[in-house]
């Protein structure tokens, strides 16, 4: 098998899917929302590294994880490990509307409920909603918000409920006690698919992801670095400055998610300047845009 | 009481200090760190919008919370609550070392752990050692580092452990089994001091938090925003774009942190003129830089 991780096509078709666990997350649901990945074999995993070292070590031939606006791990994870650890390629971006809701056994009403399982994360987000409607309920850990409808499911005493995805409650034998409860509404989470040698030929409609280790702490750096872009009218949806794992906090790469495909004329110019400019550019794939 | 919030002086002084707990966190570590809020009252908080709320609402006189790098909660979430939510002012930082530790009960050696508590972000960072030192050994989750600890201390069967903090182990009866397990080192974490009217006076060596709203998604007006601080050499030392809450994903603000106070000349005069050409400009504080 040759690789040329630019020709645009995908070498083999993708049978094995491995994603971020167990079945109920909402990780799951964005896997589900593609027709290809859906009808693949899907291999739940217990967090974002394993399921990235299962895509390293060829045991799935696709990994799915949150990247931005998580509420199932952080988003900082996902990029560093990315950034630092492993040599994937983004290959596809999935955006989900995330809906927070309340899980209890059949015939549980919101007074009734005791104890609300979550991963931190969740219960932050519903933060007022629980200080406002559950005064009195404890609050207690879980691994992802599937594991919490399980922890929920499982309880001997009532009045036990998880912040979970809707489709958690089937999975878990719950019913839905409340919907939508989180504080901010319109909350979508960005899921990336990761691979390790495909780039998805160029659709008219996509995005690109890179990141720029900057040479010095100076005035303009940055502004140097996106000058390349605007020259060429390449626009950046996404930017973040990061500390690189070398030095301390002080030490930062720019992470990066422009408009358009590496094998775009003007995208590939940009990308040659800045590395002539700027040395160390880490390609992070290009794939198409979501909506 | 007279509330100028760019005078450069603190009214009253601190006296009840709200932090991330229970005790045993590291944001309680980085409280620790600090003469003068050590020797306050400290009251912990089950979650970065409690801390948040009980400075809003007057119970405490500061909080604290992680913002960057964080082990112990989303770095996005504190970012968001502060830019969206909230309307505190940063008036110090504490960057801290962040050492993860294995503990457990006096006596127990490393094959002897069966399980291991911790809150999802800290299990991740300590991905590779957990994997290769305790293949076998399950992954359970807490809601936050200490609570993982006194999990760990109120088990009745042998081998439970925690990923935690070395000053949780006297806390809760534990002894340090391996020290600095996390799988990239130098890991750091930046805790921000929240409070509702202090400007901290300059020091000379300062930093300012601001958030641009992005008037509209063209090529370029990141720019434009950088070029008002490259001009009067004002160096830009983080930068996020971040999802407002009030659209989907593609509607973007500019999270900045500055050197430099909001009294220095140059800094006042570059928010003046971004404020006049980009509208939407919120003051996050003026603080003494770490380090």
């Amino acid at each position: 098998m040759t690789s040329d991780r630019r020709d645009g096509r995908s070498r083999t078709p993708i049978s094995r899917v491995g994603f971020l666990g167990p079945f109920g997350t909402f990780t799951e649901q964005a896997v589900k929302s593609q027709t290809d990945l859906a009808a693949c074999e899907l291999l739940p995993f217990r967090t974002v590294p394993d399921v990235l070292d299962a895509v390293e070590q060829d045991h799935v031939d696709v990994g799915v994880v949150p990247i931005e606006n998580s509420i199932e791990g952080t988003v900082n994870f996902t990029q560093d490990a990315l950034a630092f650890d492993y040599d994937l390629l983004i290959q596809r971006e999935i955006v989900l509307d995330i809906e927070h809701c309340l899980l209890a056994a059949p015939g549980t009403n919101l007074p009734d409920v005791r104890t609300v399982y979550s991963i931190p994360v969740a219960t932050a987000q519903c933060h007022r909603y629980l200080r406002e409607q559950l005064p009195a309920a404890e609050i207690l850990a879980a691994n992802s918000t599937a594991d919490a409808a399980k922890l929920a499911g499982a309880a001997t005493t009532a009045g036990a409920a998880a912040v979970a995805p809707r489709n958690a409650a089937d999975l878990y034998g719950l019913a839905v006690v409340a919907s939508d409860i989180a504080d901010h509404h319109g909350n979508q989470t960005r899921f990336v698919v990761v691979g390790k040698d495909r780039v998805p030929a160029p659709t008219g409609h996509d995005m690109t992801g890179i990141i720029v280790y900057q040479r010095a702490d100076e005035p303009g750096s940055l502004i140097s670095i996106l000058q390349e872009f605007a020259a060429r009218r390449v626009n950046i949806t996404n930017l973040l400055s990061r500390p690189t794992k070398a030095g301390g906090l002080g030490d930062y790469c720019f992470v990066m998610y422009l408009d358009g495909h590496i094998a775009d004329e003007l995208v590939a110019d940009a990308l040659r300047a800045l590395h002539a400019k700027q040395g160390g550019v880490k390609f992070l794939g290009s794939y198409p845009a979501h909506g």
